[in-house]
C-alpha cells in the first residue's frame, strides 16, 4: 500500500493476535498504527460509496459485475470524481472473501490469471491491484464510463436492508430458515437499485412507519 | 510466475540450503522443481537478446535506459517477435542488484512507487512485473517501438568482452587496479553497440589473433 501510495487501511475481524503484534512491531509503518479496526465487514465499507470485491471467480459463480483488472482504473477515477469513497476488498490468505463478504460488493474485480494457477498470494494479489490503479489512473482519458453503483453509502444501505427484513419477519414474509437467504438477496439488490439520498429518506420513512405499524396492529 | 504463465525460473548462486528446503518441499510446484540453477547471473543470461535490470533507482544512478514498467511490454513482444530471449532479473531480497549484476543488463525497468516508499518487497515486485507484461502485452498495437539491445546473446558478448580484456592485460593498457572498472564499462559498452553476428566473428577472430600475436611479440 505504501509503495503504491495508498493509505487508507482497515481490518475488519482481525485475528486478534497476529494483529496486535503486527501493529505494535518495532519500526512497522504508519501505515499499520494508524489502521482502523472494525467488528465486520459492513462497518469497514459502511461509508463507501463503491466496494470492490477481489478473489478468484474459478470456484464461485459470480453474482455481480465481474470487471477485469485493467479496466478497474476508470470506475474508481469516476467515483473518485463524483467525491465517493471506494473500498477495495481482500479476503483471508487462506479461503478469501465469503459469498456473503462478496454481498457487499457492487462489482467484482479479477485479476488476469493463468487457468493453471489462478489463485495468487494475498499480498500479490493486493500489490498487483494497487499498482494497477496506481498507475493506470495516471494515464487515464477525461471521460469515465459509468458503472452501476448505489448512490448511497454502503451503511445506509444496510439501514434499510435491516428495517426491510425486520418488515419481513414483522408480516411473517417467509418462513425462518428463508432469512440468511433472503438477507444475501436484499443485500445484492439494494445494490444494483441505484438509490439517490432522497429516495433513501423516503425509503428508510416508509418501511420504518410499515414495521411500526405491523407490531402496533389493532391501534 | 505460475499465476501469470511464465515458466522459465533461474536462480544465480542461490543460498544453497534454502534453496535445497524450497525445491525439494511436499508440493513443490513444478516451476521450482524444474528451475535452473547456475553459478553466476552470466550464465543464468547467456543466452537471452534483451536483458531487464530490476530495482529501486533511488539509491544509484542509472548507467543504461530506463524504463517504466508500463512502457516494458512493447519492448519485451518486439524482442520475442525477432525470435530472442528475454530475461527479467532481480535481485536478492536484502540488497538488490549489485552494479555488476546491473552491468549484464540492456535496460532497466522501473516500476512507478511513492517517493516515500520506493522500495518494494520482491515477491511483490516480480508478480507486479508479470502482471504488467502478461496483460499489457494482451492489448499491444501490431507494431512495437525498437530499443536499443545487443544482436548477439550476453554469453557471446561475455566471451569477446574476457578477449579485449586479456588483450588489455597483454597490451599493458591500463594499471591492473583498473581492471575491474574496465571490465564493468567494457560490458556496458559492448550491450550498447549492436554487433550482429557477423560483427561477433569478426571481433572475436581480430582479438583473438591480437591476443595470440602478443603472446608470441618477435615470432
Amino acid at each position: 500500500m505504501a509503495n503504491f501510495g495508498f493509505a487508507r487501511l482497515s481490518l475488519a475481524a482481525p485475528f486478534a493476535e497476529h494483529w496486535r503484534e503486527a501493529r505494535s512491531a518495532v519500526g512497522a509503518p504508519h501505515l499499520l498504527q494508524n489502521a482502523r479496526e472494525t467488528s465486520t465487514l459492513a462497518e469497514a465499507v459502511a461509508e463507501c460509496m463503491l466496494i470492490v470485491g477481489t478473489g478468484t471467480l474459478t470456484y464461485r459463480k459470480a453474482e455481480q459485475l465481474v470487471v477485469p483488472l485493467p479496466e478497474l482504473a476508470p470506475l474508481v477515477a469516476a467515483e473518485f470524481a463524483r467525491g465517493g469513497r471506494v473500498a477495495l476488498v481482500f479476503g483471508p490468505e487462506n479461503h478469501g472473501l465469503s459469498r456473503e463478504d462478496l454481498s457487499y460488493c457492487h462489482i467484482l474485480v479479477e485479476i488476469p490469471t493463468d487457468t493453471q494457477q489462478p489463485s495468487m498470494n494475498l499480498g500479490q494479489a493486493v500489490a498487483v491491484c494497487l499498482y494497477e490503479l496506481a498507475t493506470r489512473t495516471a494515464e487515464l482519458p477525461a471521460a469515465p464510463p459509468e458503472v452501476t453503483r448505489s448512490l448511497a453509502p454502503s451503511g445506509t444501505l444496510d439501514r434499510l436492508a435491516e428495517l426491510i427484513e425486520q418488515t419481513m419477519a414483522a408480516a411473517g414474509y417467509s418462513p425462518h430458515s428463508m432469512q440468511a437467504a433472503n438477507r444475501h438477496d436484499l443485500r445484492l439488490l439494494l445494490r444494483r437499485l441505484q438509490l439517490n439520498a432522497q429516495d433513501m429518506r423516503r425509503a428508510l420513512g416508509f418501511f420504518r412507519r410499515v414495521l411500526w405499524r405491523l407490531a402496533n396492529r389493532g391501534r
